[in-house]
């Protein structure tokens, strides 16, 4: 109710600054029987954790998660997992600055209109770390799913600045997105993307982009009428991810230029089975899956935190400078890739539990 | 739980299929002592109705909306409120066709899909006749809002096929918005995006869009951390609307070209007051609104119906062709915009209840 | 959120006062394929009816129930079901002394401190006519439960006043129960209890009692740890009926007394399978079905409206004399046996769909 | 929606097994800014805590209560508070036995009919240790009422056995039931019950009672209609709490044998106020407050460890004899005396928030 919630069956909580005591997750209605080590979690929290690559932030933080109930002799129980990482000892002091400067871009304003005060250290709730519990909660939903289902769930950078991959969302496998630190299975494009973000980066500044998500093989029936749609509920999980400021579902921005008789995809026969020749629409038709790949792209700004000095004002109403004095990332894009995949999962985690209720 | 239910504490239900016995809405957790009669509500209900005008279908249907419940002497109680419409006789003879036959780009295979058979009757659930649903309910958010708060809500069409509108949303009023039949406030791109309707609909085809939306005098301190920001939920809110294919808040995907320097929006001092340069992240920062106008925009497909005769399967996997009997829109815009004004004052008015239990 | 909810995956909202348009609900999350009538759902209702003995209030209402969304062809179809029964025509001029008088016992004065203001025609929201929606829901539940995992749900008076029934819960039949007025299977105690019924109300008196209720036949392993444990979803059930003010799980207050090893219930092997030797506890342990037989006792006060005068005050804080002008029960017991049954099956439905959700 | 949250907008998550890494709870929706430390919090905590006294059990576990989020400088952020208790090591060996045989009166076997199989160490998640979870959130809401509204939340030993206490509870003070190590506030019947629980305890045995629960200087108009009364909120939260088979509000089911003459309860002007002549309803009407003193009486079992020898049967159904190997207590009315009052605070906490929500 507070906002800290997501998903309604699988429904994970999440809680944490970036400079308190640790950041994590409870996990309620996670079928018991998972097998699932750690080690497994940990993958996925190092694929999205700082310091991966040369143009990544270069803070170092372990990230290291710990799984304290829920689980026993190796399986989860079906009783609520907690996942935690505990926060590194840090200078308050490299935030002092902060205590009194609203950054631009940044949620230190708003977040003192709502609350009436802020925890200023970082971006205290604000901060991505809190990213880092949905990961670790997604790895567990994206194991179920591959195992029980079948369902793959893949992401990856398809735009960085203006520079655009060519890839085919049905063909790309993990291993493409895994062979650069950009996570853009075009290497070529991915060769571009990274040199821009190594020349932003040595400007001080940081750069947008896309990112395409990808779910394969999912079962035919999932999602539910009116408001919970498959594609209402993967734009809320993708919107509430930092930085992001848009989200398509298929074709999406680009089928408005479109006729029907253009955008229509006729149902045909293919192997026996009913399928859509084009799959525009991205693997939903009214809100509810097709038995289509799905498809869709998630847009993020730069992020805000720059080098570059940038005019603000502070809680007296002054007008002051600032210049971010701590490590960051040029762009977030090959860290969020994995978040990306995070939230695909648990909003399919859902829904299938949610149709197994209402349906089996 | 099982997807037609909207918002936390402004929490409406909807019923109802497109030839059934009624459509409707259960509101629960309206504020008591809301004056408002249901003229006020019809008139918003009018707005989007079919019939209204020479560009949308000229299917009748009175959509007059009644309250049975949680009303007394002119003003909500408190209590959960019912709104209903009644639907209108029709001859089921209209739709056999449809019996067997899946029509490309709409729900009638998937909704098979996920419950084992379907209400055949025109869209059943998956009908856009859902929506006067959301629009009788957005009316006493947005009356509540505006009398309350003065927070203004208006939407309006920027885009229709490949015509845009030239227009400043900070300025737009609803009167410009209602001064001609597509609901474009720029009259000189309103005339060609008409004839552009008017032009599809001859060749039996339809045509999408996008729909601008705008919040202007909203309270800085709205929404909640991380999952349920402001513009998650509004992503969410939108994309649930029939034939929404896309949402960005502020510059959305036209920010993913630009570095954080260029995109960054310093904060300063206007009138003795904190603002924003720019206002391009949409009205909110970290979720949480900045007291900015809040604006966004809604990619509309073209509609699935459309008179044109298209290749499909049926349920016994045969080829078979269909073009739509009934009548339709050739373009949903126009009767979209109160839905997607409806739709942001549910989210509106949940944040504020939501921000009043917890912080006033 | 407001109150007009129950159950999280069969979830009803009631809706209507005693003398609005009408009183209902929307039911979500039902599965899609019960076949059911109009008339099963009525002949639970009007079990619940006034005016449907000599002991029960005079007042005539038809209660008649329409089905007006989620049904098809004789079945859900996994839509929301409106079910509703509209109110009749009354005239206003009886309640006009309520309009300022506060009654005792009446949530007169408690709805006016919540809302500022109340509908004081009849008891607006808190009048027991709303449990009519319960009860209209609780039928579509019961008859899933029994034909899907033939569960059997069984409410009956145990005690009116200081005469209590002399019965097996184990044994009690349907038939046994609706045998007499009074809905008390033991026939000789069922004369006495109608006999101290007619009593009372000759006196211008009401008078109170338990009703017991019997869930047989339900697998083992349904409710959730800690939280939503059966017990405590039946404690929420049966004390949110009107006029209840007690609820004992098993032997309840009556194992206060005891030690351990007297309470304690060995388990055993009957029949090849595990079972309890006495099943004092009522069905569960740690919240979690048994197998055994639920039983639970309900404790509902004697209604608050008498014919007998009464000092009570005003809005204007001035002493006043009331007396009830209207018809009314002298014992709700016989009327509150459907409720007990819908509310039992409100709760085990839900969790029935909640244990398929994690663990089918 | 798994059965681990309580509360809908002052939300509590608990997790922990008894003997896995940590119990603790998520709190979400806490209004920021309330100043409270740890060592406040943990003064709740050491009322429950096992090995306090000579007749609770002799266990040592130090359920030391940590701050990980959710809190800056002395006070609550706003954001979710996570808050945790690492268990201690323990031998696994102990509950070697506990692997394969179902301990009567326990939750070890519907554990396993529902989940497939069990964490065997202790109790796993069916342990009372999940209650300190409860207890820490308690004393946030606690604290919260007590300095906003001057709400005073009091429980205590109504009864141990058949030893009653002769206490007013409208006058019993948290002095006079801390006075004593069995928490009843009269001090006479106190030391008759101290026996009690001692001769109980010499024979390897357990006892039962019943806790009173007070709650002082209520706003008159918190809670909701029809179903989340405070009443039926109130009966959901102590029933959830362990070995707790019954509730009653008022004078609940003492007042089944009353006419209701008799029972009703006249408002009449006190001091200029509007007050009932008696409260024998417990403090609500319609399940709204009236202002009056809540109040209402829960009944515990006699706990189901005991040292005697039992019988019982094992999962490969063979009939087995099991004796308490632990420590154990033999009454655990004490201990749950400070679990009573926090649930009443996250009960009425919740209420008041949703108040302020829809009415402020």
């Amino acid at each position: 109710m507070a906002g800290n919630s997501f998903g309604q069956l699988f429904r994970i909580t999440t809680f944490g600054e970036s400079h308190g005591g640790a950041v994590g997750v409870v996990l309620d209605g996670c079928p018991p029987g998972i097998k699932i080590t750690e080690d497994e979690i940990q993958k996925e929290l190092d694929r999205r954790k700082p310091g991966q690559s040369a143009i990544t932030t270069p803070r170092k933080e372990a990230d290291k998660i710990k799984i304290l109930s829920g689980y026993f002799e190796g399986k989860t129980t079906g009783t609520p997992i907690l996942m935690i990482a505990y926060n590194e000892e840090f200078e308050s002091d490299d935030y002092l600055e902060l205590k009194e400067a609203y950054r631009p871009s940044h949620a230190d304003f708003t977040y003192e209109a709502k609350y009436g005060f802020r925890d200023w250290r970082g971006s205290g709730r604000a901060s991505a770390r809190e990213t880092l519990a949905r990961v670790a909660a997604g790895a567990l939903a994206k194991k179920y799913l591959k195992e029980k289902l079948g369902v793959e769930i893949l992401s990856y950078v398809d735009q960085v600045g203006n520079v655009k991959a060519n890839a085919d969302f049905e063909k790309v496998s993990a291993k493409d997105v895994e062979a650069n630190i950009i996570r853009c299975p075009d290497q070529k494009a991915a060769k571009e993307m990274i040199a821009l973000v190594e020349k932003v980066k040595g400007e001080g500044d940081s750069i947008g982009g896309i990112i395409q998500g990808v779910i394969r093989n999912v079962p035919a029936g999932l999602g539910e009428p009116v408001f919970d749609k498959i594609p209402a509920d993967l734009a809320k999980a993708m919107v509430s991810i930092n930085a992001v400021k848009g989200f398509e579902m298929g074709l999406g921005f680009r089928s408005v230029g479109l006729k029907g008789s253009e955008h229509n995809d006729p149902f045909e026969i293919q192997g026996g089975e009913i399928r859509t020749k084009k799959n525009d629409a991205g693997g939903t038709y009214g809100g509810i899956t097709s038995g289509e790949t799905i498809h869709f792209r998630v847009a993020f700004k730069p992020v805000s935190t720059i080098k570059k000095e940038q005019d603000t004002v502070n809680r007296k109403k002054q007008a002051v400078k600032l210049s971010a004095a701590g490590r960051h990332d040029p762009c977030v894009l090959p860290r969020a890739v994995p978040i990306v995949e995070a939230m695909s999962a648990l909003v399919l985690m859902d829904h299938y539990l949610r149709h197994k209720a209402q349906n089996a």
